[in-house]
């Protein structure tokens, strides 16, 4: 492709709106550009990254022996309503109604499609086991889309379900897809990580997610040092400490915390380790006007999911409300503690193994100190309540966990039965009976990819992609040809034999500075630079660039064909 | 690919509501699923051969020097407003609320997209021509969608728009953009016609439609015999009669016509030719109340689009009501005729050209005979209304028309500056002075396709794939391979091998007898069957059957590959 053919859109100022790298770069390397708030256009050289991730992904699906189908993006609320999800799904599904006011969505996920289909084509066991794919255009109506396309309302997704008869076949499909998937994330070049995770609103009991390892990623991952324990942060398990809990050492007494709220400003206060403070949360229960005490050591964070996920707790989790928390403590929440509390108390592993701790007294502007269990108040009902930390032990015993950013790429899920059951997906197993089928449902953010990639692979320059996904392979970068025949020549020679190689090749034929040709280049991330200038061409050599090497490499004119064949 | 690990989803029985074959043969090979009206899945089956047709679309593209980018779904309803298109479309067009009540539509085109792009992202004649284009999903909310995916609501299209700084360069790339539509329906294997069509709503001067030609087609084509004239009916125009008008023969006389209101029924009662009669028609005229009567010869048919463009008359054409016609006239609307009218009336050039003809008598249940203009009534004022037919002189002077149905795949449009000129889409000319672009636009229907090659491509059996879209190029048919180990035997072999030399085969490993497999590869419609069984395999041969031929070649196993390959 040549550049007088193939217009560039690069910028050279960094769009205001954008606000994570990849969005910036995708903006200034004239990849996308905005049409509505998280809604893009893919500009040509954006789309050759799409396609790309979008081919390997295809690729890979099929190799596993998936189905490919095409479901469409406008969907009939009847089926979400079999389904129960037309009512929960809340306003992030994009409700449309026809000319005849019939009611649709814009799909922004194909369970209730596809069992549908699965209910009116299979019938018999001998059909199972059978994994369908598409790579299609969802939408999801995000109330504050951002990151450009890592958070899009309108986004490129494969997404495949498949259908067992059994257990263990769901099992052994599930594993292929753990597989398939794997080797998609390496063929993208992509450092990767595959997570336990929690299964969310899609359902089902286990799943994995699939993170692209990026400092901005909106994640964190708990990975073990000595072993293969990996999980979101979400769903990591907090090991309880080993051993006893201390002896009491001092006695209980009250002291004026005046105007100190947090656990920071009440430790630094009192002189304390926030590890020798606990902190007090009030949740609504299940019941109405019910309220729960939810306690965490000071510098722990609360982990909502696992707090949504004991019984008795009102799902989403929500906290209660500044009167709430009068009504049941006599204080406002910045000196709430257990001792004397009347409500339900959990407390998570952590702070019950603390001993002559620090908690807020149930009155304003006072805490308390040397506060044990079972002497001040009772021995506590126990949960694991927060998010590990780095240093905690792996939940499989092997070694300790460390934390690191990631963004989610795919997910694949053991669903079971959640919407076979609903919509009556059944066959007839080997002794004619029906049989409600088991799903598996397994995604992949393609557009979400590409943003991901970049994340991971920038520089100040610009992008630097990993090469199976790079929107050229190899840029052919003449300098001054409009003055120098030489060069002219050489580059539209080098350029036939690169084309008639098949070698994926940017010919930047603009009557431009050099300096603005190499900035363009290094801003939209061509792995290899091959440079044609006069003087080296007397030697009838040109200039090699791999990546954002400084270092040159001289290539005879005859060699650089055979260097990318 | 193997039959048990790629469920067919054939029927046996006739869909009964769909009308036409292809609809019909889609859904009975397994193709497509109706997920609600005018919305379809793709199942594996179909989606092979709707893929085939994209590729061969977007290679074609390529070649042309076209760039491919991806525009969303969902576009906002401000740049409709801003092309004046938001109130003008009508019903067909899906609007949508997102949750913050923002308006937005379901593109059913994107004219107003890519301008919007162009003038974004195009600054300077030196970036021009550029044509952009798009393989990407559609929505319009057809009143009644029927026809399956024919004229279903969501589809995919391949639509083009090219930018220019003057008219000849957009000629230029409309005559690119013709070759290469050319070339792709040829690759398809289609058997089509490029025709002068009329430029309806999407506007512009210059457009040619592309036809697959098939029986069931809803469009008319008329081609000239001895020339290259071809063109859509509702363009063709119909040239006036050569030769003067012959003189009166006959005295004007009313004869009573009781019960007759038909040009059929009153030309059988009087005993004359349909020719030799002229009916009146009253459509509204641009003002109010305003009516004007269009007179064609009896057996003609009125051209909606032709009449439409005549100045003074209402768009879209509208008749009038019975009530105004007896207004208008003193009759019913089986009764009018244009002697001692006194509104308006245009006369179709071959209605001008009668003598001594018959027409109503503007008196219920009462016709003329023996009518001659300028005796009569006054010398007409004449208009081309009427749609050519069959022996018409072809308007190149070439030969005479013939008229064929045929199915619209693809439709190209000289565009102008309709879209430029209201989104002030321009860039700097050579002078340094802001131009308006020029626009040209290109669609393919590639859903449409798949649709249109089965209906000119089937027979009482099934589908009859041109083979490069087939879904599978070659069958593999093992007789009774359950029972018979040599047939297992010769026929995984042969799999193997084709596989390994890059054949696309399906091998049916079903076992079920040969007749049903047999009904199930002519129904799906792939183009070459290899038969396995016993008896040849003795002598080291296997059946070939190419098509639908009844007479089968014997195959020695070890050519089996090289004649595929």
């Amino acid at each position: 492709m040549r550049t007088s053919r193939f217009p560039l859109s690069t910028l050279k100022e960094v769009p205001a709106d954008a606000e994570i790298v990849s969005h910036q770069l995708m903006l200034r390397a004239g990849m996308i550009r905005k049409l509505a708030a998280g809604v893009y256009n893919w500009l040509p050289l954006g789309l050759r990254v799409l396609r790309r991730v979008e081919a390997i992904v295809r690729e890979e699906m099929d190799r596993s022996g998936a189905l490919e189908l095409l479901m469409p993006a406008v969907q009939p609320a009847e089926l979400w309503q079999e389904s129960g999800r037309w009512e929960q799904y809340g306003p992030e599904l994009l409700r449309i109604h026809d000319r005849h006011s019939r009611e649709f969505c814009f799909g922004p996920t194909h369970e209730e499609v596809i069992t549908d289909i699965a209910r009116r084509e299979l019938k018999s066991y001998k059909q199972l086991p059978v994994n369908f794919y598409q790579i299609q255009t969802k939408f999801r109506d995000e109330i504050r889309p951002r990151f450009g396309v890592m958070r899009a309302r309108e986004f490129l997704m494969k997404d495949a379900y498949s259908f067992h008869l059994d257990q263990a076949s769901l099992h052994e499909t599930y594993e292929v897809m753990f597989e398939t998937y794997s080797r998609i994330f390496q063929r993208l070049g992509l450092d990767f990580r595959p997570v336990q995770a929690d299964t969310g609103s899609i359902g089902g009991a286990v799943s994995h997610e699939f993170h692209v390892l990026a400092e901005s990623g909106e994640d964190a991952i708990a990975f073990a040092d000595a072993g293969d324990y990996a999980a979101n942060v979400e769903l990591a398990e907090a090991v309880p400490p080993a051993g006893e809990r201390p002896a009491p050492g001092r006695e209980m007494a009250t002291v004026d915390t005046p105007g100190q709220h947090t656990i920071e400003a009440v430790s630094a206060f009192l002189g304390v380790d926030p590890e020798q403070t606990i902190k007090t949360l009030l949740v609504q229960g299940e019941a109405e006007n019910d309220v729960i005490a939810l306690v965490l050591r000071g510098d722990h964070e609360l982990n909502a999911i696992k707090a949504e996920k004991l019984p008795g707790i009102a799902t989403p989790l929500t906290f209660a409300s500044d009167e709430a928390v009068r009504a049941a403590t006599g204080a406002s929440p910045g000196s709430i503690g257990p001792v004397g509390l009347k409500i339900r108390t959990l407390v998570d592993h952590a702070a019950a193994q603390l001993a002559d701790f620090v908690c807020g007294a149930n009155q304003d502007d006072k805490h308390l100190t040397g506060v044990n269990w079972g002497r001040d108040l009772p021995e506590p009902e126990t949960a694991d309540l927060r998010n590990v930390v780095a240093g905690d032990p792996s939940p499989d015993g092997k070694g300790t966990l460390s934390i690191v950013r990631g963004i989610e790429v795919g997910h694949i899920f053991q669903l079971g039965t959640k919407y076979s059951e609903a919509l009556g997906a059944t066959v007839l197993d080997e002794a004619g009976r029906e049989a409600v089928m088991l799903m598996g449902c397994y995604g992949i953010g393609v557009s979400r990819v590409v943003a991901a990639a970049i994340e991971q692979n920038h520089d100040t320059a610009g992008i630097l992609w990993p090469e199976p996904i790079a929107p050229f392979r190899v840029a052919l970068c003449p300098m001054n040809m409009k003055k120098s025949e030489a060069v002219r020549e050489a580059a539209e020679k080098l350029y036939r034999e690169m084309l008639d190689a098949g070698i994926d090749v940017l010919f930047d034929d603009r009557d431009i500075r050099a300096g603005v040709m190499f900035a363009d280049m290094e801003l939209i991330g061509i792995p290899h630079r091959i440079i044609i200038g006069d003087r080296n061409l007397e030697q009838g050599l040109v200039e090699y660039k791999a990546g954002r090497s400084r270092e040159a490499e001289f290539l005879r004119l005859d060699q650089v064909v055979q260097r990318f064949a």
